[in-house]
């Protein structure tokens, strides 16, 4: 019978040492596959420990695959080469996620705020006040739709900025949209198909895609979405931004939203995901009706996030649910916690009761239209102006740049790159095929452009194209 | 030809005031179901408004279900009781969730922890340097899987307090592990059937259930999951508290670990999902080591969260991925953002990073064994004493207490509820009809009692008990 000592084992356990040592044997060889190992009970006897600790090394030897149990006979070696699974090393080095991110002179596609725009003085009071005063409801579990007074107070402000009957009961707070996204999924059903935008905004899909719930690409235009094409489709679900298409920067007029309104009427189980999301920033006309402002049928779902407005520190958004669809959010999902942090809520709930959040929107507004005009003035002023040009820049943020060029768009996109400038075309952001996408159409975000840098952005633009 | 004046229609839109004029004759009847309206051109001609007016007004009555459309014949009054679905009135006053909750004389039911055991001067003061000092960062999108800063000082916690080796890049931060849970679906594949603990924490299998994911009880006892009954399941995932089983408390010893390592093995696509919650609050005896810290075979998914050690004021929680988990998450679910705000993870990093969090949880350990044992020792000294029997007092924070009684549980719960004693039974957390479930047993959560009202308290129980 196998016999390993138990002396000299220092502070590890004997139940472990046992493990280790019959673990070599096999390795080595000295095991070989196929060898039964002797009865836990005689075993034990013979090397002078209770039963339980060769049972608990025989334990952990299955567990990693080692040896194995056959019913009523015993434990046997493995082949080591079965062992499943492979475990994998450790990586080395950190993962990509973790490698700070290249600096670009100029990054037209990250959304960024620069330290200088964000209200941290005001923040911070607030968050002081609220940890120094609320100590009682800091401590209690929010409702599930999040805390009262912040949703009053996104009651309130959709009822004076948007002109919407919103009551502070029919908000969900969640962190951050994509969450609300999932929520509304389990809400209207994986069984629903679900619209959404071609062009558009890459994630939207990939989260229907990873909740596997079935999607089809309709086509976005300068008018919106093709309501044709989407009542063709089998849709049941329609995921918009009507108030700022990403990236076309396109609105839907107000006769296509009665449209869009018409569609979701038709037939029972249709809604309209309104992602309202950067409304704010819209730097020219005056602001369009909400679909969930003109709608009667309770057909609307409004979203929109204050991750976009303040800061991607601010990790709150919220979506407004018609009352039939509250009802039934309550009784099925109200048991899901509410994912934000009672301090933040309360915090934000006095930023936009105090007027602090309407300051920071006009502030950031006149901020983003003077990058925008300097931008566009210097594009204009420069060599670029006679084969470019300058698409929606009314919706915020960004607009569009074509350029009458023979250079392909991956070409020019390289050039960017290899300059520093983060830059992405058009036709990136398309899903399916689709005959008539624009090339050589560029999406300039501008939001982290600092004035100062213009020039010298302007200069290297040229470079990439016209050289 | 239908006629309205667009005489001091104020402030109003010409759209909107015809609209409004067409909607209130087909309500009154005065414009019957079946009658065809005028064609835009005329009806424009006519009244001398543009075409685009006559459009967007029926438009809105189309979208609103007043009137159909017949291709190249025209707009058609709709049958009013035809109209589509009929929108909910807005309902009167609040929502059932947020009318402030009934206050208890002892609620045993929820976790609560009191504002003098929340450290908030400490939380504050590095809330406000975090807000004082990282401008920069605090505006910049974190990596998926966190703030780097607070998933090492994880890392370096789970090293030193629960003797594992994660790396911080295993670690992915989210907004409570429901959120997480949710996460892992996607990860996992909802093809797979997951294996949910009976009795257990119900919103486990509400989470899988609202995610259209299969899953089955397995039977818990005082050594946790049945193995044999995983084995013959079919199911690919055990979702598990080996650390502290909700709700009785038991603690899966360490040869019983090990089996359910050996079914996890046994077969590719295995996984289990530890959930450690709590586990920092065991009164007594040795910490147990992890699954995730004995399994060799990256089958364990471990999980913990900073929501119940600290406070719900704080919405973190966490999970460690084994090795080609974390590849996979990265290809597939990296395009989700992380949902905690960045000054949180920061703040957190620090509280964990400068000993506060050992801190806190050794004063809360304290605390808590205070409260368990004043509470027992009540119970024990009282007439109780002769019917009464404690259970799983050291898993910390509940344990049970079996009655010997002829009173239903029914009945006793509504005893406790009317005498202001939120209870519940074990019997509650069974999902399945299981032979055995044990009746008069009730989970004693008194980790929101105070010291002051035990005497008050026990005195009640005798009355909704003995008499």
């Amino acid at each position: 019978m196998l016999t390993y000592s138990f002396t000299d084992i220092g502070s590890d356990s004997l139940y472990h040492h046992l493990y280790q040592c019959i673990k070599k044997d096999i390795l080595s060889g000295g095991l070989p596959a196929g060898t039964k190992l002797p009865s836990k009970r005689s075993f034990a006897k013979n090397l002078g420990v209770s039963n339980i600790t060769v049972e608990n090394a025989y334990a952990q030897l299955q567990a990693e695959g080692y040896i194995y149990s056959i019913p009523k006979k015993g434990f046997y070696v493995r082949e080591i080469s079965d062992l499943i699974p492979p475990a994998r090393t450790r990586r080395e080095g950190l993962s990509e996620q973790d490698i700070p991110q290249k600096r670009y002179v100029a990054d037209f596609v990250s959304n960024r705020i620069h330290p200088e725009q964000f209200p941290f003085s005001v923040w911070s009071k607030l968050i002081r006040e609220t940890l120094l005063n609320r100590h009682e409801e800091l401590l209690e579990a929010p409702p599930w739709g999040g805390i009262l007074e912040l949703r009053r107070a996104i009651s309130n402000h959709l009822k004076e900025f948007r002109n919407m009957e919103v009551s502070a009961e029919q908000i969900i707070i969640g962190a951050g949209t994509e969450y609300l996204y999932g929520l509304l999924i389990q809400l209207l059903g994986r069984d629903k198909i679900y619209a959404v935008e071609n062009p558009g905004y890459h994630k939207i899909a990939q989260i229907y895609g990873s909740n596997d719930v079935k999607h089809c690409f309709i086509p976005v235009d300068k008018n919106g979405m093709d309501v044709r094409e989407l009542e063709e489709s089998g849709c049941h679900v329609a995921h918009i931004s009507p108030a700022h298409h990403f990236p076309t920067g396109a609105v839907t007029p107000i006769g296509k939203r009665y449209e869009l309104l018409g569609w979701a009427t038709r037939d029972r189980g249709r809604y309209i995901i309104e992602d309202d999301y950067d409304s704010e920033f819209r730097l020219a006309g005056k602001p369009i009706p909400t679909l969930q402002g003109i709608d009667r049928s309770e057909r609307v779902i409004y979203m929109n996030t204050f991750t976009k407005t303040l800061a991607s520190t601010i990790r709150i958004s919220y979506m407004a649910l018609p009352y039939h669809l509250l009802e039934e959010f309550e009784t099925r999902l109200s048991f899901y916690s509410c994912t934000v942090s009672n301090f933040e809520q309360y915090a934000l709930a006095r930023f936009i009761e105090d007027g602090y959040f309407e300051k920071h929107i006009n502030r950031m507004r006149t901020h983003y239209r003077r990058i925008r005009d300097e931008l566009m003035a210097g594009i204009r002023k420069s060599p670029l102006a006679s084969c470019c040009k300058i698409m929606e820049e009314d919706a915020g943020l960004h607009f569009l740049l074509h350029v009458d060029t023979e250079i392909s768009d991956e070409e020019l996109l390289q050039r960017a790159e290899r300059a520093g400038i983060r830059l992405s075309s058009l036709a990136e952001y398309y899903c399916n095929p689709i005959s008539d996408i624009q090339e050589h159409t560029f999406v300039i975000n501008y939001s982290g452009l600092s004035v100062q840098k213009i020039p010298e952005v302007v200069n290297m633009l040229i470079k990439c194209i016209l050289c």
